[in-house]
């Protein structure tokens, strides 16, 4: 066997015979069950030493490329060529769909509002805790969950125990257990609707019907009528029409979903920032029987990029939840930090201080169109951190494109929504809005 | 009307009407369509003022309880009772099923092997950058994928471009997605194997079918009899059993995958953890022909709470991760965290001081076994965490449960592991464990 081996390389001189010697049984130039040279022959070929040739048989017998017969010596393993289908290529190009980066966006915060340095501080903290390393809680930290239980019935009104708490990265995170905790029911949503909704349901298959929205929400004789396992909606902040639901509404969805034992899973989405009149309780602290899956997230009350949401599940959903070894899939020592930042009260002082900074921006951009175009018609403009600019009559798609703003029938299967824009103030303050929505309304007088 | 006012509480008047009349409304002591006193005439009634009467008839419009009738006044809608379907309770208790502590744990380290000091300094780094608070790419932040596909490649051998890459809280997560990926396929795993991978299967619907596991890793032709569109696997280390998958079976698996145009999905499970001779190159690395699904977590390499993966799509599946619109759902902070532990050569510095470690405290529990307790098995002792421990023909369930050692059957379906139990070697130290196994094997001679 002729191996050529370079005494000056830096790669040790058995790690060469072993590379050189499988590379010939994968290329198919030494065929199966070929018996190899003795280790003191190659030895003598090579002029190494014994150590070397064994170690580099040693290799080769650990990765079962060559096999041992006692007295005999050592032979090659019968070994596949690998096929290759395609012409080989080692880095792949994929495509991605361009992402639409738009004017005024809808989720993005101005990140100076956010109290980083308390944020940083608790971070240390908490990473200086070693006993977190291990895995805590799979269903979500003790800790995180009292805060949530005590700032959500304080706030939301929401009732329930520690164990009926679920921590996840994000809403959609916890819809597809709750799905998967449902079998995959039938569910009746909200058009127009949050795109990412209808996505999850067409991932696990769910059937689907739409049940539009009327001006104090949901149309609840659709969602009877429907009558499927499930409803989903977003009381508090219909997205995107910013409609609230009435409580009238709430307790019938209740008492429909007791009669008919179905679910009612509550989207609690921007119930913080309510700012006329104070929020509706949740439905599921109007529940009495059991029929409500509340969630809500932390990324419109804190910030977009932390992924931390929460979910409150009716006694016999949490049971399965726990038998059939679901789990939160947010990191531990992330748990903590948000649960330390609750605890100390920032949180709400947080959520007060935003709530304010938005209403003014919503009042002065609001006010503004009024005063200046009185065509336009706004909605939803009472909570969270968008609102929808209506022209009646007037098909906006072009202006929109062109302004980088949301428009309407990107959140509408039904498309019904060709006059109306969506208008996110969180991310640009008051006078840099009214800027761009003053160039976008003399566009459509010349248009 | 008459309403009880309390003019020391400290609930405001406008609230104690409001509160008051909504009350009455909601438990029908007020029935639908019935006309209000008006606000004049309240206002007399209760010696209040106009601004007080106002605001609780606003917020009982505001949340559609009353309604006006122009130049008549206010009236009640109709709102049905709240229904009480069973007997009130404010807080349910859950029954949690009792989770298993056991004295040498499979999953659990040593948190004193990790550098919390430098996690802690990056934190306070990253949490200081407003940036990062926005969302950022939903599939994972380029500057992780950055390290991982360097740390990838040089390590595993693993091929691919930034945008193959995709990051999630755990490999649980990323196999939901890769099945969604390909449709809910049947898939042939490992038995006996990771028995949240099948949890996993059962709850997305997807058809499972066992293949054994032989000494040179899974049982080959059991994968082309069933022909699945997808088969799952843990080559570099199997788990439970601690067999390493043969070259000769990594290329016949990747060759009849690319025949039958059929998916692996290769758990490159303990890779970093090999003590004897070098690890074999991964199936991704191998693969020419784009039928490999990689994927990989830091739970082990770095620390289990951390809940970090990554994986490596072919070029088709990655475009139709980013056309359907998944997501990561790992807070952007924890990613740059990690990217910069790794960008600094922490991580390469931890993986192979904890190598180190784990090595020694391996060979001294295995040789103390050999030395005084012939009749013991030792199994997949070359790799990873924790061992195989059999004695032949010995029923060692009950002796498992008394010690509070993990029983080989809770990962057999086929209950083939009745002699067998797994020796967790992460979190104590070897003399420990050896006080724990020295105790365990007296009481097997005495039973």
């Amino acid at each position: 066997m002729f191996i050529e081996i370079d005494r000056d390389s830096d790669v040790p001189l058995f790690e060469q015979i072993y590379q050189h010697i499988k590379r010939q049984i994968l290329n198919g130039e030494i065929s199966s069950d070929e018996k190899l040279p003795s280790k003191r022959q190659l030895q003598n070929d090579l002029s190494v030493s014994m150590t070397t040739v064994e170690s580099a048989y040693d290799l080769l017998l650990g990765e079962a490329l060559i096999y041992s017969r006692p007295k005999s010596g050592f032979y090659t393993v019968h070994i596949e060529q690998l096929q290759h289908v395609k012409p080989p290529a080692l880095h792949h190009k994929v495509n991605r769909p361009a992402e639409k980066s738009y004017t005024l966006p809808l989720g993005t915060i101005d990140t100076s509002i956010v109290q980083s340095d308390v944020l940083k501080q608790i971070a240390r903290e908490i990473f200086s805790n070693d006993e977190l390393l291990n895995m805590g809680d799979e269903s979500g930290e003790k800790e995180l969950k009292e805060q949530i239980r005590h700032y959500l019935h304080i706030n939301r009104g929401v009732n329930c125990s520690l164990d009926q708490i679920f921590i996840g990265p994000s809403t959609e995170f916890l819809l597809e257990q709750v799905l998967f905790l449902l079998k995959y029911p039938a569910v009746t949503i909200e058009d127009p609707g949050y795109p990412v909704v209808k996505n999850i349901l067409r991932r696990l298959e769910s059937p689907v019907d739409y049940a539009p929205i009327l001006k104090d929400g949901i149309d609840v004789a659709a969602v009877h009528t429907f009558n499927n396992q499930a409803v989903h909606l977003t009381p508090s902040h219909q997205f995107p029409s910013g409609v609230v639901l009435s409580l009238k509404k709430r307790i019938r969805l209740l008492n429909h979903a007791s009669a008919a034992e179905s679910y009612i899973i509550e989207d609690d989405y921007d119930s913080e920032f309510r700012y006329t009149a104070r929020p509706l309780p949740s439905l599921q602290g109007l529940d009495k029987n059991d029929r409500t899956v509340y969630m809500s997230s932390f990324s419109k009350s804190l910030y977009p990029s932390l992924r931390l949401a929460c979910m409150v599940l009716p006694q016999s959903l949490a049971e399965q939840y726990f038998e059939t070894g679901l789990a939160c899939n947010v990191p531990r020592q992330m748990q903590h930090i948000i649960a330390e930042f609750m605890k100390r009260g920032y949180l709400d002082r947080h959520v007060n201080r935003v709530r304010k900074i938005y209403r003014e921006k919503m009042i002065r951009i609001t006010e503004w169109i009024k005063d200046n175009y009185e065509e336009a018609e706004i909605y939803g403009e009472h909570t969270g951190m968008h609102f929808m600019l209506r022209i009646p009559g007037k098909d906006l798609r072009q202006s929109a494109e062109r302004y980088g703003l949301v428009h309407g029938n990107s959140y509408s299967d039904l498309n019904s929504m060709t006059d109306t824009v969506l208008i996110g103030i969180g991310e640009k303050d008051a006078e840099e809005i009214v800027g761009i929505l003053k160039k976008f309304f003399e566009s459509l007088k010349e248009g």
